[in-house]
This record gives structure tokens, sequence and C-alpha cells, in this order.
């Protein structure tokens, strides 16, 4: 067991209250603080230099990045952020342009979404520049969608295209807010979580807090272009597919929604969001375990989503 | 301008909204999110090793400070913390046992003040252990104290005795969490602000946000054990009163109050906190300015308080 399991196991014995909904292990915590008819959501996310992005991004990108991530967490819980908090590490020798692009990217984000930064924290970090932004929502008591709730027969969706984000959407990409917020209120979505560590572990992690598993279709996997071009450099082994199930930081929503609405979710999202891709993946089923059908036939799944925290 | 005076400057241009009671520059943010007669308090606070706490620090001591500096902002606003999230950022070569120890610290803090502990993230920090703490609070609309507020004539309080904290007392601070709900709702409370940066120092920022000044009673500055015996190691020119103004990290609390409030408070207190001392330190005047009075007579203050972010 690495120090990550073991936090991962020391988190659930922490305190709690009845007044905590969704504790660790869910995109977001949910809290009832009182509201009349909405949960609170709580987020905290963390991007290291190095980790998350290479010492050579923009600045811009890293300040984009480090607020877009923690509002991905509020898009898959169906919720609306509200306000935000941002620490920032400082490493040895930034200079004044820097700090004032990374702040340019984080408002310009927070702006389109309506976000109040209302504070945060500076301190030093020697060695390398690190951010953590904790993030204020708010979700209706009725929509809040969590990992939990996948039924047998329920049809897999996941927006965008997948793979490859690394070499580049990864500094970039737009948290789906409203897209998750449009569905959960006009759908019978049942679970939903947003993919950082790749199509095949979200999936297991959705499948495994709901009790399910599920038989994937190799050929309605959305690729991406980066994946593709990734594949080609990276020689026989490293097919596009595998790319798009286990390279990670795509950002993108996976849900699982009840069956009668696949077909009049996929015609109404082509109207409502026409520059989305949204693409049916599969089916939940009874049976625990994940299963991806291809022209070779259907087989268990082996690939592993990409692995954070790796060291530089 | 160095970069934390840069950031200080950006943060206020950041977005807000309506919502947004209290913004960048207090002890916690404050949030109207429609709770019926309460305001949300939200605060983030890191600590990071060689700059915090030395890398030698007890695991128990250093979880326990990431979490009591956060909840002692809650208590600088007169609030109750309901949860919070963890970040950690782990160095390279940390075992089992320093990570368990930490979350215990963290463990035992939390549950004395009925905090749940509901997620957070974990990272790489290759080179030094980080931590950052978000709590979320809330505090009754009518009772929120905030740094401005204070007027001419108020009476000076602070709480426990100052000075030589690095020491050892800033690693077990307990936050005065019951001390500032107790005085808040019993008396004229104006302003309030925890002790972070040394008195000289956060009195200026109670001082500025107010838009007063104060006269300093020197001998009725508590001095503690700590920073005599600081004082004493450090030769002539570091007195220790002078210690007790500017060493920072003590994490007291620092308020003003209506004059005729002060000696029914006095009294109050000694029966309600016996074991918590209280001092009336100094008063509030219209004229700005830090004024010292001692046996020498009546000087301006030039302490600066104890000055975080100096690299390690």
């Amino acid at each position: 067991m690495n120090e990550f399991e073991l936090i991962a196991r020391l988190i659930p014995l922490m305190p709690s209250h009845p007044g905590v909904i969704v504790g660790p292990g869910d995109d977001c915590a949910v809290i009832d603080l009182g509201l009349p008819d909405r949960y609170l959501l709580f987020k905290t996310d963390a991007v290291v230099a190095g980790v998350h992005f290479d010492a050579g991004a923009p600045p811009e990108k890293i300040g984009h990045k480090a607020l877009a991530r923690a509002l991905s967490d509020i898009a898959a819980m169906a919720g609306t952020p509200d306000c935000a908090l941002v620490t920032i590490g400082l490493a040895r020798g930034f200079d004044a342009g820097f700090v004032v692009a990374l702040y340019a990217g984080l408002r310009a984000l927070a702006l389109r979404h309506h976000v109040a930064i209302v504070g945060g924290e500076t301190t030093t970090n020697p060695e390398r520049l690190l951010l953590s932004v904790s993030v204020l929502g708010t979700v209706p008591k009725a929509r809040c969608l969590r990992r939990a709730g996948a039924r047998a027969g329920d049809a897999l969706f996941v927006t965008g295209e997948l793979g490859g984000a690394l070499r580049g959407r990864h500094l970039e990409f737009e948290p789906r807010l409203a897209e998750a917020r449009w569905v959960a209120e006009r759908f019978s979505v049942h679970a939903m979580i947003d993919l950082s560590d790749g199509l095949a572990e979200d999936l297991r992690h959705l499948l495994q807090a709901s009790g399910v598993g599920a038989e994937l279709l190799g050929r309605a996997i959305p690729i991406s272009q980066a994946a593709r071009q990734s594949a080609r450099r990276n020689g026989p082994g490293r097919t596009p597919l595998r790319a798009a199930l286990s390279d990670g930081e795509d950002f993108e929503l996976l849900f699982a929604v009840a069956a009668p609405d696949a077909v009049p979710l996929t015609d109404a999202w082509k109207r409502q969001f026409p520059c989305v891709k949204l693409s049916c993946i599969g089916r939940v089923t009874a049976e625990p375990g994940l299963k991806l059908r291809t022209s070779a036939g259907l087989r268990e799944m082996t690939e592993h989503g990409y692995v954070h925290f790796q060291e530089p």
C-alpha cells in the first residue's frame, strides 16, 4: 500500500456529522446546511508544476486549469459553482508578469461561470509552483448526481472526445457545467462522474459505487485527433482506442441514463449543444466487471487508467 | 513590490457577485447563500515544511496546526466551523507511520470542534510536505465580526500570552472558537482579528480596516514565558515586550469592545474561562496611527510584525 492508498483509507475514518450527505470518495462533498431546497457542494483540487503541468506551460493556462479542474467536479454533481479560494505556493524566482498572467487565466474562467474569487492564501513552495483551489457551489436537492445510482440497463454516455489530452487540451478544457445541469434537469440521469483518470478507470469508480458492471462498444468510444497522433508516435502497442480509454485528464462527463431516454437525449443534445459531441458508448449490466466489445469479440477490459501522482 | 504584495493587489480585481458580503482581505470570506439567519464563512490556509514548521516537527502537531490555523480564522469572525477539506502534498520518502500520525493530529482537533473532514486531495510535492486546509463554517448574521468596525474610545483586548510561539506553542495552540462566540454573543464587540503576524502587525490591519488609531499600554501587554526566554537569548536589542509585539504565530484573539463593556467583560470572562488570560491592552483613538505608552512616555510604534514567507 502506498501513501495515496493509505490516505484514501484514512480519510473515511475522519469525523463526520449528520449534515454530511456525501463525504469523501465522490467528485464533491455534499453538505446540508439548512438551505431550503439546495445542498452545498464543497471541493478542493491542487495542481503542481512537473506533476499536473510542465514547468514551461503558459501561466494563463496554468491558472485556467487550476480552477477548471475544481469546476469540473462541481459539474459532475450537476451543480452550480458560487465562489472559490485560491492558494498559491510560489517557487523561487517568479516574476510579476508570470503571476499577473496566471491570475488573468483564473479570472477569465471565473467570469465566464460567474464564480466569485473571495480570497486565498499566498505562501512559498520554494522548488515548484503549486496552486490549490477550493470551490463552493450548490445543487437542487432533487438533482444532485453522484457516482452511485447507475442501474442495469442504463445507457452510458460520454461528452467530447477522449485521449491525448496531455498534448494540450488538459490546459484548455472548459468545464461542462451547462451541459451537466441541462441533462440533469431534463433526463433520468442516474449517475455521473467527470473523467480525470481516464475513461476505463473512472468508469470503474462509477460502477463500483453503483454495484453494477458495464459493457462498452469499442467503435462507439469517441477518439480524439490527439489520441490518434499519440498512438501513431508510440508504436503498435499503443492503439488510439487504448489512448482514449486510459490517457486521462479529459475532464469530460460520463453518465448513466435510463434506457428509454437514450434516443430523446441524443436528439435534444444535438440541438442544444451542436459543438459538443455526445456518444452513447455502452450499457450498464447487472453482472459486475467491465467488458469491451470490438470486432474481435467481447473481452474483459484490462486497460488501466492513467495513474496520477507519478513523481516528475 | 514583491510577489506577495502583487497578489494582494490582484485578488481584489477578481470577479465578485452580490452574495459576497466580505471578500478578500478579512480573516474569512463571508457569503450569503440564502440561509435564513446565517452567513457562510469560507477560508483556506496552507502550511509548508521549512516555512511554517520545521521538517522534524512531530507529525501529529503538523496535522493539528494545519487545521487549527483555519479554525482560528473562523473564530476571528465569531463563527462555528462545519466541515473541512484537507489537501496534502507529499514529499518523497514519507512513511506510513508519519502519515497516520499526521491524520491523527487532524482528527483529534476536528473531533473536539465537531468539524467533519469531508474529503480532500492527495498529490506529490516532491521536495517538501505541504498541507492546505479549507474550512466551511457559519455565523449568525447579526454576530459576524470583521476587522472593520472598531470605534474611537473602544477598549482593546487580547486573549492568552504573546510572543515566542515558534518555541513550540505554534504547533499546539487551540483555536479560540468558544471564547470568540461567547464574547460576541454577550458584549458589544466592534471588530476582531486573530493574531498570526504579531500583535503590532495584526492590530495595524484591524485599525486600517476600521479607519482609526490606537494607544497601547506597554505594561498591559501579556508577555509569555517563551517570549522572555527568547529575549534573554537574543541579547539586549530584543526585549520581551518587543517579542510579544512582533513574534507572530500566536493565534490569539484581538478585539475592540465598547468602553462601557470593558469591566463587565473582564469580570465575566474570569468566571467563564478561568484558564485563559484576557488583557485590556489599550484603547482605540480617532487619530490614526499606533502609539505605545511605556515608562519612558508615549511614542509612535516602530515594531513590525513577524514577516511570514521568508524563504527557508
